[in-house]
């Protein structure tokens, strides 16, 4: 550490330049990221309630409404008004709360959790932790787990499944009104980690199947809305039907002013609650509906790119996320990232991976279809 | 959600209304927390790197390398440059990944962890999580953990002891080094939460006993700079003595810029290494050891005016944390937050606790102690 005489200008200029090594969403070449650049208004607004604290909410009983209301809106969003839910520092902590409510609720030795193999990796992290055995059931040709083979490895040590609304890698939607049947049917939780397609489906031209709380299994939904949401990080969020599980996942708090808490984070910045509140505001369904509608332009303009190209797509794209083949998948990702693109290879899948978020605009999508074209002549 | 009509300016202006129901911390009346108003240079910091995501830190180059500079340098300031870690959301992820490390690397069928009765209420949480047994030692008269009564509760099946340096309620530092021999002994994890005390005892005038990795036993510290760091929440940190535990959390990453996860959390902003490493550069240790020396004058006048005004201490304090008792504590508390005053009653202890945070001056103080007499007449 430096003597205190150092100034503050100059740290700031110490800090501007290490600042250059990163990459800048605004140069549109960042295509590997789920996250974006946050909103101007959300940034606004997180400076604002910089100093709050979601973690002792009775000192900060602004930022405490604020989270409410942001949790109000995406029950209403997702068809349940009256969900609970908090806002967290993201998709693992929004997941691991689901499945902490659902182990906790049913009390069995060796407890099981039913996924789809394309399940996000938080779910291993989270196994590992909580020792439940994640059981993974097989995808069908179009990427969507296979409901019956999903039935098929339900046992008695079942506590929760989990479906996905848009996943990591392939942007896919879970068949979540079947697995809402099979969990009605045998009584287990089904979780639905939407926390990329959360904030996207609800707002798409043509409606997709549901996949929310309007689908009466469905007993909790992750929803983050520092991705699609461009919020800041760390906001995810984490909505239950109803307020049955908290009473499974609460720890109690000796000297805050709360005397409860159901979050895995203690200290919480309630800035990242103003953040999502003030992008919800200022853009409304409309905005968003805008906001999605050109982001799966853009992907059909790659798409359209990619076929031209005689590039093969491993799915049909459902949101804004595309995966794609060529003969060298794993050599073209070399190339197109000394040309500055980050894209991500996909190992599993043998393809290239493409997220078009938000700060992805139509010209970039043309650069980078013509670098693409460069490198296959 | 509004219409996309309304202008920037109006949902900032209804920000504000709202953000008038926050306690500000420059009021000096919040007496109860850990957390305090951000150093001016963290939160310019903070901004500069508002979009930067540590969980894909090939993008963002620089925040990494603010990540590794700060956990150096956190782990030089607690005598091992060796020392590995990261930044996380605050002091219960950070005890998480202890816990985790020391339960997967000692694969027992039915973990215990012995723990001191004043252990933060953090580890209710994460044993519940992780199924860890925790078992408690009782503390002697002093509130410090009784070492005889922690080597006693230990069994095949413990994972880890924890010690804790500046409790959450009292400010009590566990005798670590006894723990250390103990852990040393027995070959077994220990642990210390100094998510509060990790960044006061180091600048203290008068040296404490060592708590830190100049001790052998001592595996991993849980350290928050977003504590008496004055950074920006979130702002955790766990160090780990060596790299082996690191083999033991990691979750493989299918589509990162990064091959494998260490942290709980995913997605996390790298702004919080902005904000903890420019407030290291600018105050420097003699910067902090001035910052502690006035919370610790501070809290010194308290318990002199305690004493004065006849209230009973109920431990010498340590660390700028004070308890004390009336006759009736519970009552007193509420006619000083009818003043306005933010304190908390501690049931377990039935005692007020006031933490003298950075934000709290010397002019705080005399109007609490005149608010304190006055009430008592």
């Amino acid at each position: 550490m430096l003597p205190i005489d150092q100034s503050q200008k100059d740290v700031l200029k110490q800090l501007k330049k290490i600042h250059r090594l990163d990459q800048k969403y605004s140069n549109g070449k960042i295509l590997c990221s789920m996250s974006t650049k946050p909103h101007p208004i959300a940034k606004r607004a997180y400076e604002m309630f910089f100093e709050t604290n979601l973690g002792d909410s009775g000192l900060f009983l602004g930022a405490a409404q604020l989270e409410k209301e942001v949790i109000d809106q995406l029950g209403s969003l997702l068809n349940n008004k009256g969900a609970t839910g908090f806002l967290v520092s993201g998709g693992t902590e929004a997941n691991l709360m689901a499945l902490l409510a659902a182990r906790n609720m049913k009390k069995v030795k060796e407890p099981e959790v039913v996924l789809a193999e394309s399940a996000h990796f938080s779910f291993s992290k989270i196994c590992n932790l909580l020792n439940i055995e994640p059981v993974y059931a097989d995808l069908d040709s179009s990427f969507r787990v296979v409901p019956v083979e999903v039935e098929n490895k339900i046992t008695e040590n079942t506590v929760a499944i989990v479906g996905t609304a848009g996943t990591a890698e392939l942007g896919i939607i879970d068949p979540i009104d079947k697995l809402s049947n099979i969990a009605r049917k045998h009584d287990i939780w089904l979780h639905v980690d939407a926390a990329f397609g959360g904030l996207i489906v609800p707002f798409l031209a043509q409606p997709r199947m549901p996949f929310d709380f309007s689908l009466a299994g469905v007993k909790s939904i992750t929803v983050d809305p520092h991705k699609m949401g461009m919020a800041a990080i760390p906001t995810g969020g984490i909505l239950f039907k109803d307020k049955t599980p908290l009473n499974f996942i609460k720890t109690q708090t000796p000297y805050l002013t709360e005397k409860n808490q159901y979050t895995f984070v203690g200290t919480r910045t309630g800035a990242s609650a103003a953040s999502a509140w003030a992008v919800f505001k200022l853009l409304g369904i409309d905005g968003f509906k805008k906001t999605v509608t050109t982001c799966i332009e853009n992907s059909q303009l790659i798409a359209k790119g990619l076929r031209r190209l005689g590039f093969k797509l491993v799915v049909e794209p459902e949101l804004n996320l595309l995966a794609f083949k060529s003969e060298n998948t794993k050599g073209l990702t070399v190339k197109m990232a000394k040309r500055g693109w980050f894209i991500s290879y996909v190992p599993r899948y043998d393809c290239i991976r493409i997220v078009v978020m938000p700060h992805v605009k139509r010209k970039h999508v043309l650069a980078f279809l013509r670098d693409l074209e460069a490198e296959k002549l």
